[in-house]
């Protein structure tokens, strides 16, 4: 490890929590230089939701490889992504009754954010986005300036302009009526607000901390954007290719967002791809008015296109997901309740949708804990939220019901351990 | 192609020019899926300096993948990530003893862009940034502030803001001394310019025209930079990995910058990975202050790691691509001496280093016409600079002398008759 | 008037709703070159709180010019500029317990807003200032960006960045707990809000529409801004100068703000006059950092110095203008009950404090259509409100009982006819 | 002066450098109240450009405030605006061919240059605005911007944007060609220069340290903003009403800028008024998009009728300050020629135009050691230009050829005894 310290930068962050090196890795496990497994409850934060490295994407990806199938070929034509987009199309899309086009912004989910706002902002000519309370959309300074993370935020070095901040669905504890204030500023032309191009969104705020748009809430954006003339943006990029259950999270609340960014496990075996999905009315793009090098990545083509044949082509894989997601939603439940007797006051809270679920404590040192013994006890489990206080659970969607069992279980343990810590009253 | 059409964005731009579904490559050459064949002088604009799936590359690739070397790791410590750390820092940083500490900040270019702006903002507390004209960075908001394309800037829908452009070597014809606006403004407590945290410079301008900048302008660059206390930053996406000779462009001005970026052959296959390096006095990054998911592909560490043994372990590849670069000079020399003589007054440049070449034309269409004509003729070129008035030369350095002369044959021909088109006087 | 129109740009407005041509003034009343006199219910929108034309600042006006007392000295001593100084102090601040550093920075209220946000954004390192809903604070850059009507907005013609909108008082009807938005974002590091530098507030909204926040959501808010580290800025240039009741529009609430703006009625004659007022501990100015050429017009300090001398020096001023606000109160609240009853569903608001007070009807061409009236009758009605939707009253605070019982006759006049007009069903 | 001290803030500068309370003041004198008589060639930085309380202008002021004229009417229609209006438009506007609309955007300069800015990126629909070194046109926000000072600048606490600094005329010390930089970067659609609403410039620059554009370059700099779309901003609030000779100071290079603005000396008496002048086709202003309460003073009306009656009505004023104007270059050129033979090295420049000089010195303390000699003696003397380094004169309009002698021999006098200091060489 000596070499990342004395040749990486400062900034790398996961290492630094499961200091491990890591070699190989198959379906729900990672493998340590030195033997050691690992249960992957992080599944690449949301990249790896077929699990690592699946026999069925490798075969096509090995195949592709060994025949020379062209790797790079920034925005041509490429026969494997015509394969992509045809399927795409076929398997996603058209079943759903979505018209969409499709454009490649660059490899990462930062760059389908970046070209979401652009293109929303050049369509209605405005430069306002409505961005929402602890929102995560990426590191590059358009996405960043409407991400909410303060210690991420001062990063840029410069102000983060042209966006206003709503409360996102529970921000205010119910509190207030949903929408009341973002409605009346738009009500009020004397708010001092200008009216926005657009309003960006997660259905389920994964780095947020697992908070959980209601879909009758995100009926409600849909429907206000509409009457509103906003765009709505619905960033799909962690929570979407089925992590809540159908492949987009958008589906369930019957909502028709009017741009789309996915990322992360659109590539299906963890290597880089993006797109942005918008209205056809919408596609006013110039010729090369937004490119990149990496915008057509053909191993990422050949890998997404037999995760949508293998998973995809019909509704199982929605099915299994979220009754995987009702298993750990009453796992986490009944730990909640051992946890409330055993020591009430934790103001502990249990939410999520098909496999991305939360465990969340009053006290943000509980949720560092846990993830820590579970990483000695060979459980990759990640802290989120504003203050590090959820445990998020995001377990590949292929994962078994042993594995899903065996990792719930060191997570117990390791919350009744931190619980137990906490049984002494502390001292004056 | 009517898939591409129905279902892909307006934004394409590279298959417009190129009307032909690629699919599969190998060294200098693509072939369609018609199987026709053609010789790349465009080598993913800078991506494929080793040409195209190059064996040694691919066999350790497929070799990875075979045994299920851990695919997506993020930020994590991996094997692969640790080997190429070292040979990175063996071949490459060490023999010319630069002290730089390494970031990951996402698969492309824009990416490192964007994590250099905002360190180098961080460092120094200051917000603005020298860039110049006709730069190319990237299209994320951050990136596409500093890139000079007017049209590209546009797209943004907002001001990009906290940048000066100050002029390139021989933007201004050598009308003028060099640095004296750039002098006068930082000498003048009342020239309206905030005082600057960086410059961004790439040592040549691919994208804007190739236009060069010599090496005492890098040198003068360099010196005024220490001199008041604002950091050099070369991006280095496209002219680095050897594009020029020399593993970096700016190693033949004998000037050491602040910060790098790297990408594009980074990767050694076309596969994403991008590189931000800096001085270790400036690495004060937060842990995860900047992130993202595609940080650490280890198919993309695999195959740089490969191409550094390869291609860095000795002086080889820099000597072939200066000797192959002279090869190319000479034969447009030529070209533009017989094209003058034939139809004096078309305003034709020559310039380049290593091998990047640009045969300019004061009348844009020509080059155009060229670059279409070479297509035809199976022979891949690319226009560049602000009105396209560039035929742009980037070979693989891996190009062998025969295919040099082969695409210089095509290419002289194109011109010959794009100039032999214009003999005829216009009627008014 | 053809002069106005043919020499005069279309910006002008007030003329538009009061096509008379004004020659002198006196007192509560203006006199049109037709010898037509108007009461004055406008006030110079808050500038002639001691009416037209006071004798008694005239007298020291036409002294000071007839002796050459110096009238133009920019930002150097003057006697002038001593004596306001002085009892600036004794009159006003020192028996307020208030110790305030003056700066005097431009003419207009526009200028001491300005000064007030460099200040505070100087002393906190930060950017982001917190305005409301319906604020007014000047039409230069930096005053526009904390204002929140549209139309005026939209004449910057460049982003107005920097700031952050919440509800004022009222603005969401109860329907959520004061400050609770505002609270919740600043918990929360992940609310996308960047801490904020200052909060700028108006206690009575007077361009916004008369909106009156209560002493207890002022008191909240300072509490607020002191437990979180903001400067709170009360803009009292409408507001202040005894307006309503007491000197400054805070005192009422027990609150002792960070910055005080002043402008309008502190020079007392209607000349220009502007002053910022800020804690001792926040004067961090460089010599010269904010300057002008009109910051110490010393006819203004002469008038304004007479008017603290002659309205201030005691306590009847106070009480006097509480007197004839009751009187307003009583008369609009009867003219409501009158309106309701005759014509239910209007959404009559009657709203106001000390002698500023506003009628606003859900149908805003009701008040339109009374300050027309009003304006056939002779008296001068401003509307105010993001809809023009409320009717505004700012008589002097000079007013007499009878001018005022007269105005107000005048007024329910008007309100009677307009909406006697709207008894008669709308035919579709 | 402990009253200053106590009470205002540390933001007052030219009381720092002429420690007197000024009393009263008459033509080119001001007392201070212990009876001392100083002579000013500062004229309130330009405002005083009849002298202190011009008898003539006195009478109409008493008369008009004796009679209850108006005081304060906001944008109303007046008497004594109208008046104003018609005799600009017969004086001023009419003989000159100039076909102006009126705005009168605020009291101040700086409000003048907001109003201007806000329209041309109204009327264009862009933003950038191109300004020059050493500019200086106010403190508010927008005005801030395209100033140059960067201690100014720094006080605005946010970046200053929308904005791009070219050199001035000279600022490059004609080691490039006029514009070579502006049209470069017009020329080249990937300067990274956005095509700019509008030029922003002084044909003399007073703060920024007398620098005098040519005649060739104004025209220069005219016809390339026809040619380019951009409009004309000529700010001649310090350099207008006369001070470089004709009433407006572009006409002697016979240019008709799109937008002027006024300020200053148009009210005449000292007292604030300012003036935004642009062609009528540019008159898009919605009513009431830009106000203030200060836009209307009519006693600054009055006196600036008078002005214009008295001063302007025939060709007598512009011909006297061009012959005193050549008095004080002969004079000035004298002593330059005395001090550099007396002490060879000094850098010493001339320059001005009508009656607004610099005497600029390459070492900045000795223009300071000037004026501070000069207040000792009798005579009120600002430096200016980013250093200090320039003693600037700025007398009435009105001085006397005896008065202008007397000041030139206090300054003289005082530039000697500096001059002389230096002749020793500086023990190491």
């Amino acid at each position: 490890m000596n070499v990342f310290e004395a040749l990486e930068s400062e900034v790398r962050s996961y290492c630094r929590g499961w200091p491990a090196v890591f070699d190989r890795a198959q379906g729900s496990w990672i493998h340590d230089e030195d033997g050691r497994a690992y249960l992957d409850f992080f599944a690449g934060a949301g990249t790896l939701n077929y699990g690592h490295n699946h026999p069925v994407l490798k075969e096509a990806l090995l195949h592709y490889l060994q025949r020379d199938g062209i790797t790079h070929s920034l925005d041509m034509f490429s026969a494997a992504k015509r394969s992509f987009l045809e399927r795409f199309h076929e398997v996603v899309l058209h079943p759903r009754g979505l018209d969409y086009k499709v454009q490649f912004p660059g490899p990462a989910g930062t760059n389908a954010v970046e070209a979401a706002l652009k293109l929303a902002r050049k369509v209605t000519g405005r430069e306002t986005v409505i961005s929402f309370t602890n929102a995560f959309h990426g590191m590059t300074l358009g996405a960043l300036a409407v991400t909410g993370n303060s210690m991420k935020r001062s990063g840029a070095g410069v102000p983060l302009d042209h966006h206003v901040a709503m409360p996102f669905d529970g921000f205010l504890d119910g509190r207030t009526p949903d929408f009341l204030w973002l409605e009346s500023v738009l009500d009020d032309s004397g708010s001092g607000i200008d009216v926005p191009a657009a309003v960006i969104v997660e259905t389920v705020q994964g780095e947020g901390g697992v908070n959980v748009a209601s879909a009758e809430w995100l009926r409600g954006l849909s429907e206000l954007c509409k009457r509103r003339g906003m765009l709505l943006i619905v960033d799909d990029v962690q929570m979407g290719c089925g992590r809540t259950g159908a492949f987009f999270s958008f589906e369930e609340a019957g909502i028709v967002p009017d741009i789309v960014t996915l990322s992360k496990s659109i590539g299906g075996y963890g290597l880089p791809l993006a797109l942005t999905l918008f209205r056809p009315e919408l596609d006013v793009w110039e010729p090369g008015e937004h490119n990149g090098t990496f915008r057509g990545p053909n191993p990422s083509f050949v890998t997404a296109t037999a995760a949508l044949d293998h998973f995809w082509a019909d509704g199982t894989m929605e099915k299994q997901t979220l009754a995987k997601g009702r298993l750990v939603h009453d796992r986490l439940t009944s730990l909640q309740e051992e946890l409330d007797a055993a020591r009430p006051g934790l103001g502990i809270d249990v939410r999520g949708r098909g496999l991305v679920w939360g465990l969340a404590f009053d006290d943000e040192e509980i949720a560092d804990e846990i993830c820590s013994a579970a990483f000695d006890n060979g459980l990759l489990l990640e802290t989120s939220g504003p203050r590090s206080e959820v445990v998020k659970l995001l377990p590949p969607l292929t994962v078994s019901a042993e594995e899903l069992h065996r990792g719930l279980d060191i997570l117990a343990d390791a919350a009744r351990s931190a619980v137990d810590r906490r049984r002494e009253p502390v001292a004056a």
